[in-house]
């Protein structure tokens, strides 16, 4: 294959699909508050490294699924990792005044309109899975699920909830296991969507489905456990953040657990696994996907 | 029709019926933290008149559809109004400490708890809509629409471009045109997706999904100028919260612009037109509706 893009070529180029479609996909004709469309796009357009929206695109390509399609997943997707940290960010939850070097979105537009901003933000994602079918001819029956999909890892029992059991959390963990459902919740679901949902754009069978989601469980996990390890021993002006605030804020982690060795062994073993489980299931072009997962475990931010 | 039920019955029938509905909409089978679950449940079953659950069933009636179905979309539509309420409440927005006669949601349950069971309530609304197909039936399509047609009126577009408008307009809003901007997103939109839902869950047509728009647009301005109405002359015993508050907050309303005589004129007129355009729709059964119309217009709470 020596017509092939590299994998930092190809992120690249989802990143910039990605921002596009992102920076339009709220209708021009649409009459919306000036405040609250800007404090949007602030968010949306603050950079990040697409890395759910890459999934989304890689999983469809796996199955050698529509991949214009897959483009409004992707921004869906990227609307709720988006939303979730600007709700996040909030006095009343992190307090955060950065997020990726930048002011965060109630320090620039005030609490109220970051609040309506993130509402926002969630509520439009699902209007950009929903076009999927008038727009790009995805069954119907597909979106449905989709949108069942979504809710589920993105709400309650998903995202929403393992936010809240963080919050809990700070009252003091005293299992891995109370921490291993933050990260599955508050991460790895919405890891699992991306994946879902480019599978079923493409039309994944059931076995493949189940492929996605044991290799979106075990991905998300090592990525939040590999934000632990950073946390610790990373570079700042890499990461964009200050490291070491998880031990200021007394958070528990992977490392405090078991130690950073043991912790780097995991990544490597959940990495591992979810290759094997990709590898598995008889994707016609599972490369992408592959190439993502190690490039997830070996990033120094 | 002898054997028919009173409106006052049916409405106390739609309010049993919804809030049975929504106390397990949450599957018992999903694990949630137990705090965000609580704090969901706690303004979901903070009653209230139910009015747009109502919309929705008595729109599907109206064109003889599955009721069953519609309870789900009723109560999607109900969620999506509590999370409104749950985060117009919060500190950074109006700072309520009360809504009808209870704690509102940080009050009882903390900030932080309270915006992630606004977003918990959005999200799931979601999953309430889309399961109407594989649990009722309802064909995929109409469930599609009926996913766009909430993002786009709960959305940026919608309900929380018409919150933004309102605290942008805190500044001062000088013309009656930026009043009726920020009734009908805020107010009138939420109230025509649920006409639209019920319609579209018995298959109207686009004609009569017109007809339940325009019917939708002027019944929810007309129930929020009587909101206005009511805020000066009601009595707070029956209202559940204190009067005059508009005016210590300085808020304009109808009655500041045009007078008291004249709102209450228009109420009629607009209740009046949304009956018209219902009427000359050719519904099988639109007596709910008007019934509905006539009930809100007449309301002293």
């Amino acid at each position: 294959m020596s017509n092939r893009i590299s994998f930092r070529e190809y992120h690249q180029n989802i990143i910039e699909r990605v921002t596009n479609r992102l920076e339009e996909s709220l209708p021009a004709a649409w009459r919306i508050p000036s405040s609250l469309r800007e404090a949007m796009l602030y968010s949306l357009m603050a950079g990040g490294k697409r890395m759910r929206p890459l999934l989304v695109i890689a999983a469809c390509e796996a199955l050698k699924g529509n991949t214009d399609a897959a483009l409004d997943a992707a921004c869906a997707v990227e609307m709720v990792h988006t939303y979730s940290l600007i709700h996040d960010d909030l006095p009343a939850m992190d307090n955060d005044d950065y997020r990726r070097g930048k002011l965060t979105n109630h320090k620039v537009f005030g609490e109220a309109t970051a609040i309506l901003a993130g509402d926002g933000l969630l509520t439009h994602a699902f209007y950009l899975v929903g076009r999927m079918a008038p727009l790009h001819g995805v069954p119907a029956e597909r979106v449905v699920q989709m949108t069942m999909d979504l809710s589920e890892m993105a709400g309650p029992k998903g995202m929403v909830g393992g936010q809240a059991a963080d919050m809990e959390g700070e009252q003091g963990l005293t299992e891995l296991s109370q921490l291993e459902y933050i990260h599955l919740h508050k991460t790895s679901d919405l890891i699992t969507f991306s994946l879902l949902a480019g599978g079923r754009i493409a039309g994944a069978e059931e076995a493949q489905l189940e492929a996605l989601r044991a290799f979106g469980q075990k991905l998300g996990l090592a990525f939040q456990i590999q934000d632990d390890i950073l946390d610790i021993v990373g570079d700042e002006a890499k990461l964009g953040k200050k490291t070491k605030s998880d031990m200021k804020q007394e958070k528990v982690t992977y490392p405090y657990f078991i130690g950073l060795d043991a912790s780097r062994s995991e990544v490597k073993r959940l990495t591992a696994e979810a290759k094997e489980a990709v590898l598995g299931a008889g994707f016609p072009d599972p490369s992408r996907l592959l190439e993502a997962a190690d490039y997830l475990m070996n990033r120094d931010h």
